[in-house]
This record gives structure tokens, C-alpha cells and sequence, in this order.
């Protein structure tokens, strides 16, 4: 099935950076053309929170994240298989990718029980007890219908000892090749996922064990899980040369504005992170200017938009002020505009990212972020 | 100031209808035209509840309605001033009409004294001690800077005795010619405001206090506080006459769908109500075939729109097997796109009804929909 994916997944890379391993291409999907580096928006319940579709598309987002282990939860996929697909049901007709479940299972869930068999688990809705195996998971995602789609990985906690990495590594690796001979369509690309932690070594096992399975694309699990961004940067300056040149290169929920440039640097093409959306619900902003905690008393009077230099929906039309009295009321429009601002924020970062590898000028617009945001170390 | 106001706020009368006394009519303000009959969605805190500006421009919408007490709590009405005043606060650019906050004073605040002078009460926000009087209420206004605003007035509830339901009859006349000598800006047009409960006497008496002060527009206040649609209608029938032909007139916080109906039918031009973002937080849309309480078990695999003649941003794109599912998750998205559809909903009843009253067509429209939604008695 390999071949075919490729040919249906077309990935080009148009431009590499001379100084920093940055790079830029063209992914091609069933469901249009992905231009990378991308960050996806995450609707985990097939809805980016508070943002339709609509508006989404008209900030420039081409991807978009759901999370299968909701999904099977509610409304099942069965439901959405029925309704046909997960782009028809959450009205999204551009490209999708769907996680494996795995993550949430151990961290969201109460998982139960491990073996190389199949992953034992409470729901965190209604307590009832389920599996979840590297066969079904493919079977879910195959019914959710995303383009791209993610083999069952485990994923140990950053400081989990050595050996329980290593067993993760081995595991992780057999489950790929459970997930590739369950695939049945082949308009969805599989990705597998490397594991191993920070560590080097691990890190190659974890290469070594999935490389041979030719997965049209590849992930980087086991970061953002605790450790400090100077170590997740330390494992990627190793961990992205692993990897094919001409596969897409996703880097599983990360992350910040400074931790999407660190990672660009270092050859990274795909990102996901409910930072934007969670933030802002927080009364946070993005802004060229650095952060912005709206509720703070010094907006109370201040007519200026959130950020001068964007043209997104809530910077065109209100104030400062405005957006935090929206916030002090505990009105929904507030998360609302803050959300699609956000996100305004984390696309405008993704196109000038990629104008930059296009130029060579990744250092200089890391230094000018950090310079200008204060959002990172 | 009465010449003034009635050059600004010209209202024509395009067409009446011949069974019935529905009339249809342009109303100018300083922000644009408002073609009546016309439904004004409620921003109570200068926001309507989820739905951006634009949005509610898209859907028709041509005039909204803020809370007076709320802003006057929070932001104030100096901050809302010192940003340019209510249009420029809240992103839209159309025409307003604020409250006086009488009515909120009597019911959502804690309501201690109340004399001809001026009425005491407690904040509902923090408990603070305030007073309003019919000039500060005209001062508020004016800082906040909508295009029609209200006179203060006494509103009872609908079970007061009938000394007392007379005493507010007076006191609000009283109120009216402070509110009328109160006011300094010559671009809005005040609306004297009703009062006399249920009781026809008492709505003659308040007719006959109020029009030799000449208001540029007459709002009917003291209905829908808790009396029955039966009695509000019949109420409707002898107050309704008693008001100038030539100006609009405004029956305050009216409703349900059936109730504009029977109002238009009885000359009325303007309404506002909460009901349709209400009702959609609370996962209730109104639709072509009655009332769809989205949460049902039975929509769980309805493919269908919400309802299929409706060309609002949640009937075109989504289920109801996905707005159920929104709402089962708790996602902000199911309130947002409800709001969406009910406000749309809303409008397109008003734009029914101006063509029905053209085409002498009320009564049958009212026929049509008592058959087709039942919503209303």
C-alpha cells in the first residue's frame, strides 16, 4: 500500500533554508494541499473550539486536528462513519488528520493494563472499561475517513526509567506493523510514530524499528510530555536527521510560537497544539507585541486593536477594551475573538515561517520574535 | 427638540394592511434605515450572546438593543463615552436602542425605595447602594450614545394592585417630561414608554399623559411580565389605537414568534426579545417545523439541517446529528451556531411579515404558521 500513498501524498519540498535545517513544501492530500511548515487547529470533539469552519479557512488554516478517542467516545464512529465522515460531519472539506487515541488513553483515561497485545482502559466519561488494540484504532480512524491518520504508539511519562522507554520503543514499533497490515483504504496516509524519550539512542531504536516500514509520513511522540524546550530542542537537533527527507515530519502537540520556530529550524513540517484555543479562552493573547492577559485593568480605557499588525476578525473591528469587558461579563464573544485571533496569530506565524525558509532568513526571524514577543525562554 | 428629532428620525409608512392593522414602514436614524417591522436582537452587555456583528448583519438584522444597567455597572457609561460611545464600542455601525434600566431596576437589582424623586436600589453585580433618576438616566444614555433611547418608567409586576399599577401610570408621565427636558443631544430619538398594566383606563390615562409630550416614537411597557398571551393580545387591541399613526411604536421585550405575529397585526412596529439566543443556549431552536429540542436521543444520526429553509451558516453547512453532538459535549460551537439560526429564524419572520402586510396577506400567514410550527398557542 506504500506506493500508493505516496503517489496520493504527493510531498515536495520546494525550498530548504541554507543555514538551519527549515524547509518548505507542498503536501498533497485527497482533500487539497497542505503547505508546510503547517500548524493544524485542534477540534478534538470535531469542532475547533468556538470557531466555524468558515472562519478557520479564512485565516489561512488548511489542516485541521481531531482526536479519535473523543470521537469513539461520543458521538462513536460509527455515528460519523454513518454520517458520512468526519469532513461532512464537522463541515470541515479540507484536509484532516486524526491521532491514534493512544496518547489520550494514557493521560486523559484511567488505563488499566498494558501488553503488546492491546491497551485496557477506563472512559473518563462514564467510567465503563474498553481496549483498544492497534487493529481498531486503524478500524476507527478508517471510519472517521481523515487524510492522514496515526498508528498506536505508547507514550511514557518524560521521566519514566530507561527501561520502560526502551519497552515503549519495542512496543510502539511492533504495534506500526500491526497498523499497517489492518489498513484497508488507501486514500488515508498512516504516519507512525517515533518514540524514546530524550534519548539518543532510544530515539535511533525507535528509527530503526519503523523506518523499514515505509510509512508515507512520520511523527515525533514522546515530546511535550514535561521536559524543559532547551531538552525537546536537544532531541530534535538528533532525532529529525533519523528521518526520511522526502516524508512529511509532524511533531505531536507542540506547541508554543518560539517551540514551532525552534522546531522549523530543525526540519520540522506539521504541528498541532490546543494552545491558541486554550489560551484564549484563558483571556490570552498572541500578539506581535508579546502576550497580552486581557483582563488586566491598564485595557479597561485602551481603544487600540489587540494587535495592530493583524487583520483578523476581532483586531479589524473592536478595542483592548472592548475584549476585556467582554471578558469581566463572562461573555462568550470574548473566547470567541480571542480564539480566532489566536489562531490569526499561529497562521500568520506559519506563512512567515515559511517565507522565511524561502529567503534564508529563519535566524533573523527567530531573533526578531524573540526580540519583539516575550512568549519564550 | 420635538421638531428636530422628527426630521432625524423620519418614519414613512409604506403600506397598511386591510384585514388587519399591521403596517409596514421605514424608520431613518443617524445609523441607517430600520424597515418595520423589525426585531432588534438584545446585546445586553453590547454583545449579542456568540454572535459577531457581521454575522448578525448577514443574517438581517438592522437594529439591536443594549442593556442601559448593565453598561452603566460595567464598563460605565464614561468608558463606553471616552471610546467613541456605543456603536464604536461594540463594533456595530447600524442603528441602536438602548433601555432606560428602569425596567431591571424593578426586577434584576434589588429594588429598596422608590418616590417621584428618584429610585434606590442594589447593584446586582456588588451589592453597591445606587439611585436613578429620570435625568441621570437621560445622561446615561446620552454618554452611551444610542440612537433611540427610553424614558425612565415604573414598571409593576402584572399582578400589582390597581392603586398601584395608577400610581406608576403617573409617576412614569411625570418621569417622561423630566426625561424630555433632560436631554441635550438632538440626535436620538426618546421614546415615551406606557405603562397601566392590562387595564384600559389606566392605558388611556397613560396615553393621555404622554402624547402632549410629543415623543418622536411610543413604547408599550408593562406586557410580558407574567400575564397570559390571551390578555397581552387583548391589551394589545384597545392600547395599540391610542398611539400616533405617524410614529413607530415599540412593544418592549415581545417574544415568541406567535406573539410578534398577533402585535403586527395589531399595529405594532418594533420588538426586541431574548428569547432566540436564550433558547439556543439552551439547545432550543425555532425552525420552519416547530420547536427542535437539539439535545434529543432521536437526532442522534439526522442527517437533515436544522431546518431545510433556512440559509443561516448552521442550516447550510451542519446536521442536526452534529449540532446534537456539539451540545452533548458541552462544545461552545452548538450555542453559537443555534444563535445563529434562531436570530436568522427571527429575521426572516419580520421580512415574512413585511411582505404578508404588503400583499394584505397577515391573516393567512398567521394561519400558516399556527399550522406549521407550533410554538404558540
Amino acid at each position: 500500500m506504500g506506493d500508493r500513498e505516496l503517489r496520493e501524498f504527493g510531498f515536495e519540498l520546494e525550498a530548504r533554508e541554507g543555514e538551519t535545517s527549515g524547509r518548505a513544501g507542498r503536501w498533497v492530500t485527497p482533500h487539497g494541499v497542505v503547505e508546510t511548515p503547517a500548524f493544524m487547529p485542534v477540534g478534538t470533539r470535531a469542532s475547533v473550539k468556538g470557531v466555524q469552519p468558515e472562519e478557520l479557512r479564512r485565516l489561512g488554516a488548511q489542516m485541521v486536528l481531531a482526536n479519535t478517542y473523543h470521537l469513539a467516545l461520543r458521538p462513536g464512529a460509527e455515528v460519523i462513519a454513518d454520517l458520512g465522515g468526519l469532513h461532512s460531519f464537522m463541515g470541515w472539506d479540507g484536509p484532516i488528520l486524526t491521532d491514534s487515541g493512544g496518547f489520550q488513553v494514557f493521560s486523559l483515561a484511567d488505563c488499566r493494563d498494558i501488553d503488546d497485545e492491546r491497551v485496557v482502559f477506563r472512559s473518563h466519561i462514564d467510567g465503563s472499561l474498553l481496549e483498544l488494540t492497534p487493529e481498531r484504532t486503524v478500524e476507527i480512524q478508517e471510519q472517521l475517513g481523515a487524510d492522514c491518520i496515526m498508528c498506536l504508539d505508547e507514550c511514557p511519562p518524560h521521566d519514566a526509567p530507561a527501561e520502560a522507554l526502551r519497552a515503549a520503543v519495542d512496543r510502539t514499533t511492533k504495534w506500526a506493523a500491526r497498523c499497517r497490515d489492518a489498513q484497508r483504504r488507501g486514500d488515508q496516509a498512516l504516519f507512525g510514530i517515533l518514540q524514546g524519550g530524550t534519548d539518543a539512542s532510544l530515539r535511533e531504536r525507535s528509527a530503526e524499528g519503523l523506518l523499514p516500514l515505509d510509512f508515507p509520513g512520520y511523527a515525533i511522540g514522546g515530546l511535550s510530555v514535561g521536559e524543559s524546550p532547551e531538552l525537546m530542542y536537544r532531541t530534535l537537533d538528533f532525532t529529525v536527521p533519523m528521518l526520511p527527507e522526502d516524508r512529511p515530519r509532524y511533531l505531536m502537540g507542540v506547541g508554543r510560537p518560539i517551540d514551532i520556530i525552534e522546531a522549523v529550524s530543525r526540519g520540522v513540517d506539521l504541528f498541532d497544539c490546543v494552545m491558541p484555543t486554550r489560551h484564549a479562552r484563558n483571556a490570552t493573547a498572541f500578539t506581535s507585541g508579546g502576550v497580552v492577559k486581557i483582563r488586566n485593568a491598564r485595557y479597561q480605557r485602551d481603544d487600540a486593536p489587540l494587535d495592530s499588525g493583524c487583520d483578523c476578525a476581532a483586531c479589524g473591528r473592536f478595542s483592548r477594551a472592548y475584549l476585556r469587558h467582554l471578558f469581566v461579563c463572562g461573555e462568550m464573544l470574548g473566547p470567541i475573538l480571542l480564539s480566532v485571533h489566536n489562531l490569526a496569530y499561529y497562521q500568520r506565524l506559519m506563512r512567515d515561517l515559511r517565507a522565511a525558509v524561502k529567503s534564508n532568513g529563519l535566524r533573523e526571524f527567530r531573533l526578531g520574535h524573540l526580540a519583539g514577543s516575550g512568549d519564550g525562554p
